[in-house]
């Protein structure tokens, strides 16, 4: 195998184009920029407000993740880079890293090989502040909440039913579960509390959903916080908070302007989990990337299962935005995996195994095709290690069944190795589709759910649990039963239990609880314990991360 | 009494040139700068390191603080104002605002009336996260320090000696004592902990006092962050942090130059806190700012017996630097509280309870003159309540003793306000000054906090309890007491209680506890329970606090 160039020696051979020049190539006027540095802006969506959309979107999606990682953004960045050497004006949008995975095992999140977006270091360490601000923004209301129970609690806030964590940016175990308010009558009301890492808390969700900075602030009065003695519920508008946490998000609002390696025009903005929130970057980036270019690239988290299902049946109902075309990525060696090979087996060719592993792509590709109405394309993101006979295999079964593929070759190639993908996209965006949710709005709790998890994860049925039967009715009966659903389950299988690969059969999903995102505006349904604050592993990442002298980052990568 | 205009309704009318034109002004070349918006910006540092010093220093700092407000970022501001519409080239370094005092009682702190800097919003909100970088890189550490005990905890480090603490930049009393790593096996390990407010890690000192990133990876290093079952010191090195943590804080070290009112260059870096640490802002803006100015106004937090004490004895010493000349800020108001006014009664005239509280402002200056040997000059503060017997009274008893002395009327009239100040400060910067410290380093840690009791507050002496004894013995053996003392006492009075004002006699001081902060290089002797986390009042200023539909922040102070 050869010495490959590691994603942040790439990225720092780059030649980066100063930022007016990608705003330019983007259609922004210099007066809408803010500049953070040379290589970074925001841009001033309220200029833009009036514009009417005119992009076409294209989601990119993947099938189960697996340990063997299957480059999502990666073959996001490559899309958008080819399609823009196609003479397709195109933008793209992204997720923003958090810095826990960061310093813990996965290292940076900017795409990786010749498919980055850049300055990835800024990106993945700090970047604009978005992250830090909320934080900040989530914080405050927590120290509000906790405040007005110990000057009094007018409002009869019950401590053993405060909703709110605390965040922080960070994989830190310790933080998971907490007593606080400890030290007498000057230090709090003694409570048990817990935090989450930052991408996870609702502010994030909701951020990302907000369309402007007034409805942000609507929806941020709106979250629940806590419950009374008497069981009602405490929002953030019932402690006067959100004025302040609007100022504090004020300009993590507007979305980041960066570019890829090539110089094509990318915002990086917001990011939320994809099991207790919806996974994909904000609304702003999403719409003001609309009103700019002819196409517009853009990704959801996790597998099609969450990732694509939530960018659905959330956001774009949220939004009134359909995809014109769905991009699958998959790769040799995940598919292998799906089909039982262990992980340090997966450089070896194994058609067996890899034919074993295709149903997991081939029962997102017909969600897409047959729940959702849309276009679909799977996108082979090729690794050094795929055989000829590998990619010939996946090919082959993808033709049988009438399945459009394309190989993916961004990672060494760059967009160059885009282009049979970028071909196959735009021909999608002009097919007539037909797009319609898994489920309607109009339903039960229960009747959601359940569409969910037999016509997308195809699960014989949903069992809840009778924590979540009690739940159940305390929404209904508080008016939140019209919300969508978002799922919290694992994202390793169509499943709720992260062993089961492939596309299981005779299987049921059970809700262990239901929770009210009431400011993002989705009925939280989880299957299992979803872990909101990761732990730093044996030898963290952070540990091999430095600076030189003149300030150059090595180590991340 | 006439209707004033609130701070931020000044700040946001102001006029602000592009922050080009104000490097330009301070004598920067653009490409030095990097852009945060129009208004804001770093300055990289690296291509300034081999200029030579060539402005002459004027410390800023005040009587003992007092509800009534002595004004001493407001005087500093309008003295570099002042000093430019000389024709003097002033350069002004302030510290930075905490988001804590924000939303708690005090509001913003980028000075006042129309001696501001500005944009004032910005700098009290994130500005350009500096204090989010610093937060992130401490915690960093402490999700680190606990991921290496749950690890197998081979330094065997004693979960209850853990001296290192996670911050957010919050007034948040909830933190202040935790039990955390609660849940079980998989979720850390159970120990008592608690939270500092940001501005209070040693982080913030750290990075306020280093010189360079390689200097700011060296003290990062250093810092004592543990001790082992054994009871030897765990250092930031020990788990490998330091890089990660340069990695977070390598913009962040650089300094934000923003403009002042009339445009004025000015320097916001870095603020610590003046009790457990050195409460000034960054060297590296102190440094800068002496490269390019013929003059630098700079403050040191809290009175003189804390702030300027700790300037002169901590910074100056660590980094050669001297000021030229003194200005001890105290205003009418605070004089008579000092007196014994009551809060509610201090804009009626009163002469005698004025000249009692004269021996206060008296105390500081004689310090300064006698102890450290630099030349003073006393700000008066004008405030609109005070009469002109008032100002008269202070001005003779001043003159009688030989003390110089000038009216500041800054926050009425911006620059103009000041030229009376600024000739005064101009001639004492010209006059020979002969600078020692009140203490050397090679005295025992009781011979030097002892000297500083003595000679500073004029105490009868020092008593170290059991406890502090105990840790005296502990860091003399560990190496440590040839460092410089920090006291962390109350700002409110020059004893340990904050209840004595004026000038007290007749008095000791008693040490309850010492710590070592490693990185930034100093003993900190604790005098009392200094708080490291503030708490929000019963009606926080938050609640007030919002922005409007197009992005303009309201009801901030």
């Amino acid at each position: 195998m050869a010495d490959y160039k590691s994603d942040i020696e790439i990225a720092q051979e780059a030649e980066m184009l100063p930022i007016f020049e990608v705003a330019k190539r983007a259609g922004l006027d210099e007066d809408t920029l803010e500049p953070y540095g040379y290589t970074k802006a925001k841009v001033d969506i309220h200029s833009l407000k009036d514009k009417p959309l005119k992009g076409k979107l294209v989601l990119v999606t993947a099938i189960n993740p697996t340990p063997a990682g299957e480059g999502k953004t990666t073959t996001s960045v490559g899309l958008a880079d080819a399609m823009n050497k196609m003479g397709k004006q195109t933008l793209l949008c992204l997720r923003e890293p958090s810095l826990g995975p960061v310093f813990g095992i996965k290292g940076g999140a900017a795409g990786g090989g010749h498919a980055q977006v850049v300055p990835m270091e800024d990106i993945n360490l700090h970047f604009t502040g978005d992250f830090h601000a909320i934080g900040a923004a989530n914080n405050l209301c927590a120290a509000m909440l906790d405040n007005h129970i110990k000057q009094g609690n007018a409002l009869g806030i019950d401590p053993r039913r405060v909703v709110w964590k605390r965040c922080v940016d960070m994989n830190d175990r310790q933080l998971r579960n907490v007593v606080d308010g400890l030290g007498g009558v000057a230090n709090g009301m003694p409570r048990e509390d817990g935090f989450d890492i930052t991408v996870a808390s609702e502010v994030m969700a909701v951020f990302c959903l907000a369309t402007d900075l007034k409805d942000l602030k609507e929806r941020l009065s709106r979250m629940v916080i806590a419950y009374t003695f008497d069981q009602r519920p405490v929002t953030v508008a019932d402690i006067h908070a959100e004025g302040a946490m609007t100022a504090l998000l004020k300009d993590a609002i507007k979305p980041n302007l960066v570019q890829t390696l090539e110089n094509n025009p990318a915002f990086v903005h917001g990011g939320p989990f994809a099991n207790i929130a919806h996974g994909c970057n904000s609304v702003e980036a999403t719409t003001t990337a609309l009103k700019l270019a002819d196409y517009v690239v853009t990704e959801a988290g996790f597998g099609a299962d969450l990732g694509a299902e939530k960018f659905l049946d959330i956001k774009c109902r949220a939004t009134g935005l359909v995809p014109s075309a769905v991009v699958l990525v998959a790769t040799v060696r995940a598919l292998k995996y799906n089909g039982g090979v262990p992980k340090d087996q997966l450089a070896d060719e194994n058609l067996e195994a890899l034919e074993a592993g295709m149903p997991n792509l081939l029962q997102h590709v017909s969600n897409i095709t047959d729940v959702y109405g849309l276009p679909v394309v799977v996108a082979i993101n090729a690794f050094p290690t795929d055989t000829k006979a590998e990619l010939d295999l996946v090919e082959a079964k993808c033709n049988e069944l009438g399945v459009n593929v394309a190989l993916s070759e961004v990672w060494a190639k760059g967009g160059e190795g885009g282009v049979a993908l970028a071909e196959e996209v735009v021909r999608l965006c002009d097919e007539p589709s037909d797009f319609h949710f898994s489920y309607e709005l109009d339903g039960s709790i229960e009747e959601k759910v359940e569409a969910i998890a037999t016509r997308i994860y195809h699960a014989d049925g949903v069992d809840f649990t009778p924590a979540a039967r009690k739940q159940l009715k305390k929404l209904t009966d508080l008016g939140y039963d019209k919300l969508p659903i978002c799922v919290a389950k694992t994202q390793y299988s169509f499943t709720d239990d992260p062993k089961k690969l492939g596309a299981p059969k005779g299987f049921r999903i059970t809700v262990r609880n239901l929770r009210v995102s009431a400011g993002a505006g989705f009925i939280v349904a989880l299957t299992g314990d979803i872990m909101t604050m990761p732990g730093l592993p044996k030898v963290p990442a952070a540990e091999k991360i430095d600076v030189t002298e003149d300030g150059k980052i090595v180590g991340l990568f």
